[in-house]
């Protein structure tokens, strides 16, 4: 699974509140993206933070390994999905097929949570591997689609 | 307050689970920089849920009103923060300013949430504006520091 930096950081050595910063990445191209994607109705569903928290981690890892040129990927407030900021151009299908061959890694997963120990993550308590693997799955059995963006009217 | 570009898809017509791109940005310079904005200690406390969404939301518009290049705010799975994806090159100083004027327009604001109707927001039940203005003011009162990174030993 791909290096994670945010795994790296002793997370019993530092003093909130703070700004630090995280990473810095110099861009071949020019253009940066960002996906929506989205694994649960809006409104009707959301995802347990636990479950969230865990696919956060993997997905952070196994993303990259399908994906080329990822930012960062992080979960929504409204815990509904995930925002993916990569270095583009992309498009939809590519993010796509990637998703759905990093949720399939997710689902197979063993052993350990990457980077869930007291010292790496901010949150250790906060996981659950099951609920994350039944998140992936659902998502892969209803089958993930491209969305359109469907403006507000009147804005 | 910044206009925020999430806010501007219709959360009632699209059908989950699906991959959206929802923005591109083509950037002047050629750097992308990650900020760690964080909080809560880790492993100490958490933001709730509805105050780290309501966050989300406030901040999004009020760090762009402070802060040029701005990509995407997101919260952190473990609920201790926010990581700031931005163009670069800033530096830590200019984003820790900024984000104490935008902690402070958290603690002035007045009115609705913005974005958080049940078109505009992925989950518009869970948001707690006074528990937002509470985290703000607790983080404002503490003190922001530029925080380095303590690498985790062994790696
Ligand atoms: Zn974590
Ligand atoms: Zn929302």
């Amino acid at each position: 699974m791909a290096e994670v930096e945010s795994f790296a950081l002793d997370h019993t050595k530092v003093q909130a509140p703070y700004v630090r910063l995280a990473g810095r990445k110099p861009l071949a191209g020019g253009v940066v993206e960002k996906y929506d994607l989205r694994f649960a109705q809006p409104n009707r569903e959301t995802i347990p933070t636990a479950s969230l928290h865990t696919l956060e981690h993997l997905l952070a890892g196994y993303l990259r390994d399908h994906l080329e040129g990822v930012i960062d990927l992080s979960p929504m407030g409204c815990r509904t999905g995930f925002y993916l900021v990569a270095e583009g151009p992309l498009d939809e299908e590519r993010v796509l097929v990637a998703l759905e061959r990093a949720l399939r890694d997710v689902l197979l997963h063993q052993g350990p949570i990457p980077g869930a120990s007291f010292r790496e993550c901010g949150n250790y308590r906060d996981h659950d591997l099951e609920g994350a693997k039944a998140w992936a799955e659902k998502v892969l059995k209803a089958g993930l689609r491209v969305q359109p963006t469907v403006p507000l009217e009147g804005r």
